[in-house]
This record gives C-alpha cells, sequence and structure tokens, in this order.
C-alpha cells in the first residue's frame, strides 16, 4: 500500500516523526514500507484497502515506550491508532479510522504477569493472544478456563476491550476485565480500581474503585491506551454436560428465545447461550458452490432440501452447563423439561469429565479456535465478512421483529442468510454475517448497500449496534440520538479535555476530537 | 443548626439563590431553617453535627427541575450535595463534604417507570425507597426480588451508587445498575449505554456501550446527578434453601474463606457470602449493658463466657440457595461436603418454596429491615456506628492479615470488635463495625484516633477501603498513591472540563474540582 500521510504533515515532518519514533523503539519497530503498510490494512476490507490507509506503524516493547511514542505523537499531532494483535476481522482489522494514522501496534508487549489459579485472573499485556494464553495456562497445569470468541487468534485484551463476546460463563468479555493500566493521552500512567493504591493485592479482584471506576471508559474507546489489565477466568469445571437441540424452523426462535433467556437470567444457565442459523453449520461442510453454484441467495427451497439432506435445523441450540456432575444433572432435567414442551425431539447429550480430551471445536470449553473463520472461504474468492450486529432484547417480541426486518432486507439484496442469536443475559447479540468476494466488485457494492440499509432500518426501529466496522463507525454513532447525540458529546468534551491535540484514535466508534474535523472530513454517507 | 453560608457568598447573594431556587421548586421545597438543617444533619456524626455542616436543602420533584436547580447552581456559584434519600448510614447519611453545601434532595423523585418481569429489571428514581419498591413488587405480584443492604430504609438507586452491599446472588449492587439518566454538570440531560438512543428497549438490558460505557463514571461520584436507572431484580426462584453453620473460633475464618470462596467464584454458590463475628448476633438481643457493665472492650473470658451460654460461634455462616429445589439440593450436598472437611456439626437447614410466608429477617430473600440498625442501640445513648471497610482478596492469607492487624488495633483502643465480612467473589468486604455514643466525648474521640489508626494500618500493608465517612474522604483518597494518585488526577482532570464552577458534590471521595480548596480549605488529618 502506498504511503498516505497523516492529516496536515508534510513528509519532512513525517519523516522527523518517525525518526524520533525510531529513537524509542528502534528502527526495525518503525515499520513503513508498502510491505509494512500491507501487512496493517484490513484483509477483510469491503472495498479496496487503500479506502482506510495507514501511513506507518510503531511497535513499541515496553509501557515506557509506549509513554514516550504518545509524548511525541503530541509534540508531532499524528494520530495513534493502537491495536492490540490488529486481529478485529470482520471490523477493520488493524486498520484506522483516520487516513494516514499511525497504527500504534501492541503485539510486541506479550508478558503474562500473573495466572492466579486461586482466586481465578490473570494479567496480560495487550499482545498476548488467546493462543499464548491458552498455551500458558496448560504449561501451568492451571485448573483455569478462558472465554474464547469465534476468532482465536485475536487478543484476549483487545477482544475485551472493543466489546467482544463469547460462549462461556464468561462471555461478556469486557464484563471480566478487572483493574487497569493506562497510558493517558498526554503520556502519563494511570491504574484503575484499586489498583490507584500502590501494591493494593485486590487490584484485579474488586471490580469497582474508591471513587468512580473508569474502567469502562477505556472500552471501544480513544481515551487511553491500555497496557494492562487483570482479566477473569473461569475454574475449570469438574465436569461439563452439553445439550445440543436442532430446532426445525425459523420461527421456532421465538419460543426458543423465550423458553432459554428466562433460564440465563436466574443462573440455572451460565453460559452465553450462541443459537446459530444452519449456515453456521454449512459453511464448515464446503463452499458455498459446493451446494449451489448460482448468483444471488441460494433459494428457499434449496435451502430446505439441504437441512434434510444434512440432518441440519435451521437453528442450532447448545447448552453447556460447568461444574459437579450431580449439579449438572439436576440443571439439565429442568431445562430438557423446559424444551420438551415445545420438541418432541430430546437432545443430543455429551458429557466431559476432567482428564477427558478436549477438541479444536470446543470453545465452549475456553480451547481457541480459527474454525469458525471459515466462513471467510463460503463465496470463495478472496472471501471476507462483516457483521451486522444490533443489540436486542431477549424477548421473543424483539427477537422477531428484528429477525424478520433484517431478514427481509438481506434477501431484497440477494445475499446468503446466517444470523446468529447470544443470549447474554436480558439481550441478545444479533450478529448478521454478510459474506463476500473482496474481488467482486457489484458483491462488494451490494454488501454496502446492504450495510447502510440494515443499520437505518434497526435505528428506525429503535435498536443499536454494539459494534461496528471503521467505515460506519460514523453511521452507527449518529443513531444514538438521545437529546442531540447527549452521550456523544459528554464523550468529546472528556475526550478534548484529556487529548487536546486528538492524538489516540480520532474517530474511533465516532468521537471525534475537535482537533479533526468529524467524518474524518468525509461527507457523511 | 445554624447556617453556614456556602463559600464565598454573602448573606444577600445566598439569599438570592435562595429565591431563585424557590422559583423552580416553590417556596416550600426549599429549606432553610434551623430545625430543616438538623434534619439533613448526620445523626451518626462522630462529633457534633456542626462539624459537617449545610446551608439548606432544595428538593425539586422532576429532572426538569434538578436541571433548572443546576443551572442556577452554576450562576450562583452554590455547591450542591445530591442525596437521594439521604440514608447514608455510618458515612455520613445527608451531610455534605463542604461546610455550607446545598443539599439537593431527589427524595421527592419516586416514581418507578418500569418493572419488567419477563426480563427482571425496574427503572427508579432516586427516591424510591426499598420499602417503597417491596411494596410495589407485592402489589403487583411481580415474581422478582430486590438485594437489598442492611438498612433497608435507604434508596435503590443511592445506595448502588455508593457501591452498597446485599446478600443475594445481586449483592454487588453497582453491577445490577444497568443505563442511567444523569443530569450534567451544565444542566443538559445524558442517558448512557443503548439509552444513549431514542427509545431503545435494550436500555436496561445491554450492559456496555456502543463507545465507552459511562455508567461507572457516576457511582461514588461527582460528576453527574443521576435522576433514572435501571435496576436488575432477580426472579424469584421456585425455592429456595438455606444452610446455616455457627463457626466456633477466630481463626476458622481462614478455612471458612478458602471453602466458600471457590465455590463462590465457580458459580455453585451465587449469594454473596455474609459472615458476621458474634456480635452481629449478640446486639439483636440486648445491650451492651445487659451482657457486660463495664466501661472498654468486652475482656475475653466474658466473650467466650457469652457465646457458650448464647450457643453462638465466634462466627456464622448462612448460605442460600435459589432456584429449583432439586438443583439446590444438589448444591447443598457439595457445599455440605467441603464444609464437613473441617467442622463435624451438619448445617441447620431451612428451605422455603413459593408460597411460604417471608420474614422482616429475611434480608437474602429481598425482604427490606431495619433490624441489622439495632446495632446503633448496643453501647447506649445517643447511638451510632461508623464502618471500617477495607477490601481484601478472598483468600486466607489476606483474610487472616487484616483480621490480625484491625483485631489489635481496635483492642488497643479498648472497642468491641464486631467484623464482618462478605465475600463477593474473589474479593471480601471486611466492614468493622465501630460503636459509640455520640454524646460521650471521650468515645467519639477514642473512635476517631482508631479510624484513622485502621486507615493507615490497612494502607501500609496495602488495602484499601471502598467507602468511607464524608470526614475521612481525603485521608483514604490519599491511600490511593499509585503514581503520585494518578486516578485522582485523573479523575480532577476530568472534573474540571465538565463542572468548571465544581458545583456538583466537591470533596465527594476526595475529588476536588480546582474552584474548591483541596479538603475543603482545611488541614490535612
Amino acid at each position: 500500500m502506498r504511503l498516505t500521510l497523516p492529516p496536515r504533515l508534510s513528509p519532512a515532518q513525517f519523516a522527523a516523526a518517525l525518526r524520533d519514533f525510531a529513537s524509542v523503539v528502534g528502527e526495525r519497530w518503525v515499520l513503513a514500507s508498502d510491505a509494512d503498510r500491507d501487512a496493517y490494512s484490513d484483509i477483510y476490507a469491503p472495498g479496496p484497502e487503500s479506502e482506510w490507509p495507514l501511513s506507518a506503524a510503531v511497535a513499541p516493547a515496553t509501557v515506557e515506550e509506549v509513554q514516550a511514542v504518545v509524548r511525541l505523537a503530541n509534540r508531532h499531532k499524528t494520530p495513534l491508532w493502537p491495536v492490540s494483535r490488529g486481529k478485529n476481522l470482520g471490523y477493520g482489522t488493524a486498520a484506522p479510522r483516520v487516513a494516514g494514522s499511525i497504527i500504534l501496534d501492541l503485539g510486541r508487549m506479550q508478558r503474562i504477569h500473573e495466572l492466579d489459579t486461586d482466586l481465578g485472573y490473570c494479567v496480560v499485556e495487550p499482545g498476548v493472544g488467546f493462543m499464548d494464553l491458552y498455551e500458558h495456562i496448560q504449561r501451568e497445569q492451571a485448573p483455569l478456563m478462558m472465554s474464547v470468541p469465534g476468532n482465536g487468534w485475536g487478543s484476549v485484551l483487545g477482544n475485551a476491550l472493543d466489546h467482544g463476546i463469547g460462549y462461556t460463563p464468561y462471555g461478556i468479555h469486557a464484563r471480566n476485565l478487572c483493574g487497569l493500566e493506562v497510558v493517558m493521552p498526554d503520556g502519563d500512567l494511570m491504574r484503575t480500581g484499586m489498583g490507584a493504591m500502590d501494591d493494593n493485592p485486590a487490584w484485579h479482584l474488586f471490580p469497582l474503585s474508591y471513587g468512580p471506576d473508569w474502567t469502562h471508559m477505556f472500552t471501544q474507546s480513544n481515551l487511553g491506551i491500555v497496557t494492562r489489565a487483570g482479566v477473569w477466568l473461569q475454574p475449570m469445571p469438574e465436569s461439563s454436560l452439553q445439550l445440543t437441540w436442532d430446532i426445525p424452523n425459523e420461527e421456532d426462535i421465538g419460543w426458543v428465545v423465550d423458553t432459554i433467556a428466562p433460564m440465563k437470567i436466574a443462573g440455572l444457565i451460565e453460559q452465553n447461550v450462541f443459537i446459530p442459523s444452519w449456515l453456521g453449520k454449512m459453511v464448515l461442510l464446503g463452499q458455498r458452490r459446493d451446494f449451489w453454484d448460482e448468483p444471488g441467495a441460494i433459494p428457499e427451497w434449496r435451502v430446505n432440501e439441504l437441512l434434510r439432506e444434512h440432518r441440519l435445523g435451521y437453528w442450532q441450540v447448545q447448552i453447556r452447563l460447568y461444574g459437579d456432575e450431580s449439579v449438572n444433572r439436576a440443571k439439565a432435567a429442568v431445562i430438557k423439561a423446559a424444551m420438551a414442551r415445545h420438541l418432541d425431539a430430546p437432545p443430543q447429550e455429551q458429557l466431559w469429565r476432567q482428564g477427558d480430551p478436549l477438541h479444536a471445536y470446543d470453545t465452549t470449553m475456553g480451547v481457541p479456535s480459527a474454525v469458525p473463520l471459515q466462513m471467510g472461504d463460503w463465496v470463495g474468492g478472496r472471501g471476507a465478512h462483516m457483521g451486522f450486529s444490533p443489540v436486542v432484547p431477549a424477548h421473543s417480541r424483539h427477537i422477531m421483529d428484528q429477525l424478520r426486518r433484517s431478514r427481509r432486507i438481506i434477501a431484497d439484496h440477494d445475499v446468503d442468510f446466517y444470523a446468529s442469536f447470544t443470549i447474554g443475559g436480558r439481550f441478545a447479540n444479533n450478529i448478521n454475517m454478510l459474506m463476500y468476494d473482496r474481488d467482486n466488485q457489484a458483491q462488494v457494492r451490494n454488501i454496502r448497500t446492504l450495510f447502510d440499509a440494515l443499520i437505518r432500518d434497526a435505528a428506525t426501529a429503535g435498536y443499536g449496534e454494539y459494534r461496528t466496522h471503521i467505515g460506519w463507525m460514523d453511521p452507527v454513532a449518529d443513531t444514538f440520538n438521545y437529546n442531540d447525540h447527549a452521550q456523544r458529546r459528554w464523550t468529546e468534551k472528556v475526550k478534548n479535555a484529556l487529548d487536546p491535540n486528538g492524538i489516540i484514535a480520532p474517530g474511533k466508534q465516532g468521537i471525534w476530537p475537535a482537533a479533526f474535523p468529524r467524518n474524518g472530513g468525509e461527507q457523511a454517507q
């Protein structure tokens, strides 16, 4: 990718900035060649990568180097786009919101500071991936389990900060963060919660502060750079029981949610329950062309044929119970009775006991996996996906409403429908995976039109996204319109007070410092 | 209480401010007589109430009135001290940090906007007390349960905002807050989380935001005034099983915590487990003089005699299980087996089923109660208490360390020892109740010296308080000393940006706006 300079910087000023950065991190960790820029571009970009270009990347190895880089960025007025491991697939990967930003790559910060088996937590730096932490846990033979997202390449910390979800009792990853170390926009260093006291052993244990707690100010945020965090880990259970149901029809999702959500809210089910539609299973069986080789969405008659052929339900429900076998059995009986009110077929049951092997597919047992990413291959070519992800109350009224509307719009755009609902408590994350071939211009154009339409339609109905691709951060922020965008106005006031040069991730989640034009100076979409 | 003017205001300016407030809320809701001031003073004050004096109170009835009052307070530069119901007993009640502040009494805002039985939440204003919400739930026959603190008079919202705790699975009350409406320091209005979108039905369901979430910025905070909040409520279980053990010796608390905390962390026990020392039971049986009528702490031989006479353990452990009877039975078997490794005597068991009556003592079943407040009568006279409340990791190493130190210091000050540990997960709140007769000068002096000593000692060992009395907010804030008090410096930067006149609760939790001198201009203690 060719060089795009940071806004308002001359080539000479840019070169001076890079020289200063190199004096901190060493020449080899200032990455500014065309190939370097390619490495940080959005490999799933819905359009040419050059639409979200960067100028360079800087990769510090320690918190002191991060502080020094931030101070220099203030001096040179260069926007920094911090990434942990840059695996935010479907949401922009490592690419920045403002053209020509410098990627602050924290991937070299890979220390695991603590792994406490008694109290169930670890303390990690941004570069620690799920695979790294998994290996560390295995090596230490620690009886602890991670909660992993679909993409197991990413950063434990980065995923939690971006409101990532997983499919265990610890599935709202941001809620597991406890005690952050943060480089402030002026280069100063803060610790949140009980960490605000030197050497307080409850830093990563008590989830509040004395005074206001700032932890969640730093999630989906451009107000600071998190360089270390406590992450709660689930004790590895003595045993686990998994119940699997195939749910025949699309409309069944209504009773499914109304049956499961109350048990989740009551605590009988502890896990975040993931309910994918059939395509979630089909992408693991082959490519689209193996099942239907025409352009446009697979027609309904063929979908029904495929479900019969492959003995798939329209939806699949898997509920995993963790703990003592006797307790799991008692819970399973209650859950099976509740499901049996709607469905004759009993679930498949799968028992796991400590000592039994775990498989690469066992994301609900904390095994990081790249298997779900196979969906990138569905359409063929340089396959990619974007996620349209509204948050919906966990009640049939809302679930069916959102499903019908998004289903119709996706059908109108002649795109294969792949939705999932993850019941996280009183709400569900409804993730609609939109898959495309990056080199097919017509497909890309169509996906973009579709994405715009989905955001508009959900907002009209009153629902908002929990996360989005860098290219749509502003349109989504615009939908959060209460009292003339009061929350955004508030956040920007805080932003301007703390980061007057606007150097930390300007535009992230639609938060713009005064130092940069709203929407990055682009026309609003 | 005689009038103390707000800092820097002349009597004429003060009168003008009150006239303006009256034009908003009506004359009768501006309360500025000596009797009015008495009503808002700290009834448990460790010293004369006049040490924490106020000038007046203003009681708006609606959010629009709150906004108007805040705008006027900016014009007149009058500090406001917002209270919900002013029942922060032991921590200052309704009294303000800065002498002469105007109490912003939100007790008239008593609307319950929603009570959703399907998804288990309510939406309340600050004036809604635990008793009010309890009655509302009963009236609506809603199968929902609150989590209540020891003092059931207080505000549901106010208690959660001040990091109050309860003894149910929803016992970390601030973690149940979901979606706030907040009057900003300039009188503008914001809604957090999904409420940042007009009419989003997930406002009180999804605990994060699109972008940074501000909910916890407003707990123990002076950065805004919360006028409405979603509060999650537990579904009323089909049945409940309570297990009670008397634990004979002081040192047993080590194995008790090491036995219970892992089951709490693993989710087998859902409840916040409250473990009071014997005096917590004794205060319900009579006054101190009924058991020991000498000055100074009850000597150990007499304590042992009393424990035998009243068949009390040094500690009492009650674990309550909620849900389907079969599941509770299975869990109880696991818990009993774990406890039996250390203690021969089996627990008392108490089964409750839907339809069975609930008693005023059943705080663990969501019944608000004033019974625990009886401890105020222990010493006789105008009895009162303060709570010394460090947060300690839920592990014997830390629990025993903190216990031994605070026990010794309290004994050195010849004060009865009453401690409790509430296991909230990976940590415990260690609340040491210090009871005194407000009219006994020597007792009050002794309690203050003791309180100073406890704070210093805990900080030296690395532990911090989660909450404290207004008179000690600065000394406790001083103990949070990481990187030259980085968190406090950060909070004050935000404070100054958002509240340049410093009118919202200056000094709360040791956060001082530039407009007021640190420590309220007093000498640091």
